[in-house]
């Protein structure tokens, strides 16, 4: 019997733990600011004990961008309602977007800033493609809009990126302490861009 | 007599050519992945001319974060008209916005990105009151709009940050062998932003 933490703790447990702490270095250190020696110390942990879950920087950096980022496409395509108005559709896509930037704050900051050093490897490769596809879902529900009336002509390509913008810039200035609910921010931000700035006749 | 170009290139034309050489370095690999030797050899002089004009790695980053970023809050209010509808000074602001984008591209990026790293420097507070005094324009504009009646009521600070989160990502993706001008990416922008998705009653 033991109470050493490192023993007790459950594997997935600790490799979430890890994970976490992980994305908080990285994010506000950037990549090559990280070792993995600064790693085990914030988990209090040993560098052998990382060792075993990670092979290195690099895998352990991989999995981050593959559970936020990577994950980021599925999470939405499963909660957007297939059912409803072109609009509801669309706000519903911006607000858990919003959603999953709030859950995975430093993970998402660590796949997109760290992102940078990592130049061309195999992982940007499976992260655009992903990203890809998570731009062509938004498209497809603009022109859905298009189709059936609600919305006038539009650019969908540059109408996708100025919706994209507005989410993927919030990691930049979004302070939890003392904003607004990154869904609430991507409500209003849905509001302008549906009813736009000009007064509309009554 | 010499023809040694290290020693007839006038001194501001090298200044200004370390300075694009090293905006594009750090934009592509970062703070920390470059180096004074990367700079002087992409630049073709030597390590002693390079520290003769910019004392160490910190100078020489701190000239590219002040050139843009510094200067972009001036170049904008220069150019944004004080007469006519505020709609007509907004889309100004954002083209204008793209145009400085357009002109100081590698510079930018390499203050959006690199900057991270920078941490809590003097420099950091320096780049802040400029952005804030830039953001504050826009939302004054903005204002004016509602003040006059062109523009309905409306979450005045986060619509200055919508409209700034489409100019500030563009960084991120924006190819200038394969896309539309900045300036044409903005203007689409405004009018969508002007007028909204939703069709408007004829």
């Amino acid at each position: 019997m033991t109470s050493d933490p490192e023993v007790t703790a459950q594997p997935t447990d600790r490799r979430q733990r890890i994970l976490q702490v992980a994305s908080e270095l990285f994010a506000t250190r950037g990549y090559d600011g990280t070792s993995m020696r600064d790693v085990s110390e914030a988990c209090a942990i040993s560098k052998s004990l990382l060792y075993h879950h990670f092979a290195n920087k690099e895998d352990l950096y991989r999995n981050i961008v593959l559970s936020s980022a990577g994950n980021l496409y599925d999470y939405v395509r499963d909660r957007v309602p297939t059912e409803g108005s072109a609009a509801d559709k669309i706000r519903a896509f911006m607000l858990v977007t919003a959603e999953f930037f709030d859950k995975h704050r430093w993970a998402w900051i660590a796949a997109t800033t760290a992102f940078w050093s990592a130049g061309e490897s195999e992982l940007r490769q499976t992260r655009l493609v992903k990203r890809d596809s998570f731009e062509q879902h938004l498209r497809s529900l603009l022109q859905e809009g298009i189709d059936n009336g609600e919305f006038g002509p539009m650019d969908v390509a540059m109408t996708g990126r100025l919706i994209l913008s507005s989410l993927n810039w919030m990691y930049k200035w979004y302070n939890p302490e003392k904003s607004k609910t990154p869904q609430d921010i991507a409500g209003i931000y849905f509001d302008t861009l549906l009813n736009g700035l000009a007064v509309r006749p009554a």
